[in-house]
């Protein structure tokens, strides 16, 4: 008999118990051994659940309890969950956790105490939410270098986008539809700002590197400077803009980002509409490979919990999956060496000039239209230029024009 | 010291012994222990190759070793493929293979030996090329009950269609094209007809419902009927013709078939284009989740083979993966009961006549145009109704109006 503590009755935790206790038999079967929920573990009060034996609030029970051998953590956040789970593995007891906060920050510390102490931390919950996508990752594309993989990984920022491009909504209107729906918390920020997709893709490419990515290495820009306007030049493109989690190999170090990019339409991550996600895996050997589904909800996510959980039963005691290194502080190469090509939305004194000085520092101009657009307006994509160049250009430029929008434009 | 014996040097078979060697520290990292392949077994001779010393010709050499523990069927074809690989099964060796007719006309009976025996019989490359579907379907989505699954399997097909749909290319020129770039065999049959597609859905259906569905059991309908006309109107339904493997659970049983479909350009699988495959799997738990990628090509399909050959050099004597049972002859529903909706064109005697006895028949019908009709031309979506009730009114249709073409309009 396996016996699991859930730790967290949230969204997440009480999706966890439902799944399980729904499938228990084909779990079961999985598994090859009975398995049941011994505790849950919550500091609030839930009376009148059919769990109500199962309810504690000490930590320590589930520590101290030799017939636990899974734990699951789904509290979120760093805090208490980091100095719960490290107690757990050290303690020899597998850990399935869909809190990516504490993975982006403490994934290559947590994985190192599970191989010593042979048992298993795995997270499958922590990106894409019922999307398969870390064990494949790992797993069936272990014969593969992975060379890149660009991810739409927020689904409320990918909603939000979509209103904008297929509603002309603008972004404070698409925000609070956002927020009436339930996608979108009272405050954004995490989502909006892109920290959320940062850990998403921090995780993504530590498995795929080997080494740990910090997301406070990486260079994170969220959608609230995209408006209407950079919306339908971007329609004139050819493409839908979307926030981008972005990781690339680069010899023995990586360069990752997040950033809204335009994706041209003949991409797969393109037709990825409101709260879905899609990531793109390039291999060496299988190409490109994209894992669709929805990327949050209360059943996506629990059904990666509770697989993870079938793993974890499996597997006690044979850690030979899932592992990254630490990585020293140069891990994650500065932007500034990058090369891309961007979109620029111009306010122009002297437009002729303006775009004569523009085409000077960024090679050919692919301009670009829209309706409505203003006398002195200009939008352009660039050849493909030096990050760093870039930067420095755009302040000469500035003194012909405002800058109102520049956005970068990935190829995929 | 994991010693591999690879059968087969073909396409697939020599892109594995390259995957292998170009990978192997990661490999045997992996793995946990150092690996070789110790034999390369075909009949053919391949001189001048870095891997002269391996090639044998004799199959007993590899069942008799008892250094070999994994071995890679890559030769295809049931004959004598079958034969090898229930041998080396029953002798207790692992087998890896890519070979879809096999597993499907098969996979029960070795699959059962495999777990007597506590060896693996894996075949992530059979299903996708190098798309990872076959172990994320059984692994990742367990916690989920999978209801059903859609694919675009054959990328020959795939490619064909697009020529039609892009660049109003006729299916004949099409399909030289395709045989001219090495897409489609001199003989197409396989895949136009849509035999290959069959058995991948086949292997796909099995996995997810747990029992063995048989390739003769399943409706096969390929896309030598798809005519430039259907192509035309499908996008003035708003959307693309494609050809969909396609498996639903009906309670205890299965209902599972090949065709040709209307598929709405809101679909993810829409817009996959060219020789590249998706796989979309509606799980109840997770909703829809959709796999894409290059769905054969000598790399990505070798990069799936070596990816099982580590799992099974990892998992050898351990056999708790992979499983279904043997079915009994009517797991596989007949069509007669399904319901669907269908395009439908026709050349009338009296298109206003032939219109209303559709009308009367198929519920309120949703016309269809497009350029260069002709007046006695007729195209229109029916409500869905019974395929048995569809066929039986297509013979009282049929005196009012030649049918030219009835293509599904299925729903994702």
């Amino acid at each position: 008999m396996v016996k699991i503590a859930v730790m967290g009755y949230g969204v997440v935790g009480s999706g966890t118990v439902e799944v399980f206790y729904k499938n228990l038999s084909g779990i079961e079967s999985k598994i090859g051994d009975k398995a049941d929920i011994k505790y849950i573990l919550d500091l609030r009060d839930f009376k009148g659940t059919p769990y109500d034996d199962k309810f504690i609030k000490d930590f320590n029970l589930i520590l101290n309890d030799p017939e636990i051998t899974v734990v699951v953590e789904v509290i979120g956040g760093l805090n208490p969950s980091y100095g719960f789970v490290k107690s757990l593995l050290e303690a020899g007891k597998s850990v399935v956790t869909s809190n990516k906060e504490l993975v982006a920050e403490k994934g290559a510390e947590l994985l190192h105490i599970a191989r010593e102490k042979k048992v298993n931390f795995f997270f499958e919950a922590s990106v894409g939410g019922g999307i398969p996508i870390i064990r494949p990752l790992h797993h069936c594309m272990s014969a593969n270098e992975i060379d890149e993989i660009a991810g739409i990984l927020n689904g409320t920022t990918n909603f939000i986008l979509t209103k904008m491009i297929n509603e002309g909504m603008a972004f404070d209107d698409a925000l609070s539809t956002a927020q009436k729906l339930g996608y979108a918390e009272r405050n954004p920020a995490a989502d909006v700002e892109g920290h959320d997709s940062c850990r998403k893709i921090c995780i993504l490419a530590s498995l795929a590197f080997g080494k740990h990515v910090y997301p406070k290495d990486v260079y994170t820009e969220g959608i609230t400077g995209v408006t209407l306007e950079d919306v339908q030049y971007c329609n004139d493109f050819g493409g839908a803009v979307k926030l981008i989690g972005w990781a690339s190999r680069r010899g023995e170090r990586a360069a990752v980002m997040v950033c809204p990019a335009f994706i041209s339409s003949e991409s797969q991550l393109a037709g990825v509409n409101d709260v879905f996600n899609a990531i793109l895996v390039r291999g060496d050997a299988t190409g490109d490979v994209v894992f669709y589904g929805k990327g949050a909800g209360k059943l996506p996510t629990a059904s990666a919990v509770v697989s993870d959980i079938i793993m974890a039963a499996k597997m006690h005691n044979n850690s030979k999956s899932l592992y990254w290194e630490d990585s020293d502080k140069d891990f994650v190469l500065d932007l500034s060496g990058l090369e891309n090509k961007f979109y620029v939305r111009l306010i122009c004194k002297d437009k002729t000039a303006a775009l004569k000085k523009a085409e000077e520092m960024w090679g050919k101009l692919k301009v670009l239209h829209r309706d409505d657009e203003s006398e002195n307006e200009a939008a352009f994509i660039t050849a493909k230029i030096n990050e760093r160049k870039f930067r420095e250009d755009c302040a000469v430029l500035s003194e012909l024009a405002e800058i109102k929008g520049k956005i970068r434009v990935l190829d995929y």
